[in-house]
């Protein structure tokens, strides 16, 4: 499949015409709208559908800062749209937009021109625990080695709820956070800036269709309400963390940012990189049983360059680490009553393997800060400091072709003021 | 104060003239939009917006299904509309509604005949856990005396992310929800309807003004954004609570249903009734000093009625029992930057009282289930059945008047079939 947008066929480009990831963007010109990216451009959908070329429903859905409405429209409509798209964008298709040169114009705009948004509103966030490894080596570095793993963690794919008026688009800045923290010698917690701020690296599934309360689904089921993937950034303060966590789990130490990819790779997009979950330990509860391979191969990365510095890799691992797909974790958020609504994001919970440099956090990378890690020019981390920029980066591997997240990324600004 | 609405002025009126709640409801003549209760009446806001007699801004507020878009006016526009209430409700006001029989005809609805809605739009859903009776009683029963307050309790206002998704007004029956259990005497969890189905009796503070993400405050601060309160019933499974909550905290034992009355009541109504905290039995850090008293004599109490059969009062406490108040615990909510949302709802934490038949929930007042408690008609409850009707109340006692909120009252349905 060729794109008569060349850069798209590069075999090295995030953003094939197999990919088509969607997004809200704006430019000088227009207030924030939805768009796909493909090749080096953005794909002005708010245009195209004012022009008449693509056409959801009865009423707009792609001239709003969000992508929601369409989102809610379904699986039928999503497939339908992609496949209009596909037909618009690649060699031999439908020439309504290549052959119109005031359209094109119009509706393709350079991506190096315009700034992305965050790409839906967000309803709720749930995060989850998801990762073997991750859960082992945290567990061991926050409780021990003979409580690094809770009793229920081969049983539950265990979640907890997250705060979404912080979550931000790739790009954003946010201070560290003040808090509260015990040092260990201490009797008493002191205040200040954290000590111990760290990432994350996760994947975030995208809720498309809501529910209704009360209702309760099957994995297969759970897996239809996905409109797509981003990457996230979890951004956590491990001193915080672990002063407060007990006994009802983590709130300040997540509560101040949490990033996202701009654009939202579907689905369907991801379909050919499907992989199973690894076998289960302990058997599942019947509401958990998958019906096929929910997870995807998709090799992320973690970089990290300090304030003027170039920047290093510091983990590679594959989202396929999981031991609970996104699918999973959503039956067992719903299998209570919980309505899911268009626009909850579900974070798969930090993805880490089992060799050196694949773990998700630098928690687990310098093992709780003891170990600093080596970056380029001589520079060491033991946690992330002032005007540290974070960047994830994720992509499957087709024959010949790409579908790749972009980056997710995020600087650190140091502190404010404490309060008097 | 008196009213020209008569049957506010009597002394057991819980929407007296001082009170002047604010929330949505509906009839047959039209869609769901702003009111304020007085008496036995709902004064209909947006038709006393559309008639020029109340005016906000420029933009009418009032009709639309939620309280939203006014909150976000400001702590300025709340007093001068209350003002205008004020003058419009009582004896010796402007006239420009009780002489107008027209307009009071259309504007005036017997309570009876409306239907109470969701008062706002729920932007995120934060629970604490911050009367010292409710920690220590409840952390006896999961972790042993020993183990009952955790270290950080006295130091932190400790609170979590709950789901928004699953608010629900006051009257919404909801199913008891399914999940996973670990009976004592298994190895494995096992799935079905929650068993141990509990109440927890506690006050939301609504959140009217936003904050920017990266923005802290004082106590003072965080108090002015809260435009009222209502009441809320945190239900709770506790054999799925037991079984998940470490090490994220709750979840599944949660999501399914919150309750909240349909009328807030605002901060100036409740201003008569301020009381101090509990003095500290640990120095808190400086933020989350308080300059003045700022919790509320409210009295509290629980009935549970069976199905078909008349209720019992099975706890009476008040809201002054907490050791934090809502100040605190959104200074502490927004210490490390959180953005603080319009239509965000804070739950107090369950409100237990020191002596028997004080405490704010089943588990409290039971013994962990065993020792149930005796309701009218000889008929026991351990833990929540299918069918029972739980209604929490609370009421400010002024000189001659009340401040009440109303009703927050929901049924429990069988638990739906579970999944094959």
């Amino acid at each position: 499949m060729k794109s008569w947008i060349q850069s798209a066929n590069a075999p090295d480009c995030e953003f094939s015409p197999r990919n088509l990831p969607y997004g809200v963007f704006s430019d000088d010109d227009h207030r924030p709208r939805c768009g796909v990216a493909i090749g080096d451009m953005v794909v002005d959908l708010a245009r195209l559908e004012a022009a008449g070329v693509v056409k959801c429903t009865d009423r707009p859905v792609f001239d709003a800062p969000a992508l929601n409405a369409f989102m809610a429209l379904g699986r039928t409509e999503w497939a339908r749209t992609r496949a209009r798209l596909i037909d618009l964008l690649t060699d031999g298709g439908d020439a309504a937009l290549s052959s119109n040169a005031a359209l094109r114009r119009e509706a393709l705009r350079p991506m190096n021109s315009v700034r992305t948004h965050m790409p839906i509103e967000v309803a709720g966030y749930t995060d989850f625990y998801a990762s073997k490894n991750h859960a082992v080596n945290v567990g061991t570095l926050f409780r021990g080695p003979e409580n690094a793993l809770p009793p229920n963690w081969l049983s539950i794919p265990i979640g907890y709820n997250g705060r979404a008026s912080t979550v931000v688009v790739s790009g954003t800045p946010f201070r560290r956070p003040l808090g509260q923290m015990k040092p260990a010698d201490a009797d008493l917690p002191i205040f200040g800036p954290c000590r111990r701020l760290d990432f994350e690296l996760e994947m975030g599934a995208i809720i498309g269709t809501s529910t209704e309360m009360g209702t309760h689904l099957s994995v297969a089921q759970a897996e239809e309400l996905v409109f797509g993937y981003v990457l996230l950034n979890d951004w956590s303060a491990r001193d915080i963390q672990a002063w407060e966590y007990q006994p009802l789990g983590p709130f300040q130490a997540k509560v101040f940012a949490t990033t996202i990819s701009p654009w939202i790779v579907t689905q369907a997009a991801l379909d050919p990189f499907r992989v199973s979950t690894p076998p289960r330990e302990r058997p599942l509860l019947p509401y958990l049983h998958e019906n096929g391979p929910m997870l995807y191969d998709i090799d992320l990365e973690v970089a990290l360059a300090p304030a003027g510095g170039g920047e290093t890799i510091v983990s590679r691992t594959n989202y396929r680490e999981m031991y609970y797909s996104s699918a999973q974790q959503i039956a067992h958020h719903a299998i209570g009553g919980c309505r899911m609504e268009t626009g909850d994001l579900i974070g798969s919970g930090t993805i880490s393997g089992s060799v050196a440099g694949s773990q998700g956090s630098l928690l687990e990378l310098t093992k709780g800060g003891r170990s600093p890690i080596d970056l380029a020019g001589g520079v060491q981390r033991s946690f992330i400091e002032d005007g540290d920029t974070i960047t994830l980066r994720g992509r499957a591997k087709g024959d010949g072709y790409l579908v790749g997240f972009g980056a997710c990324m995020g600087t650190v600004l140091p502190a404010p003021e404490s309060p008097r």
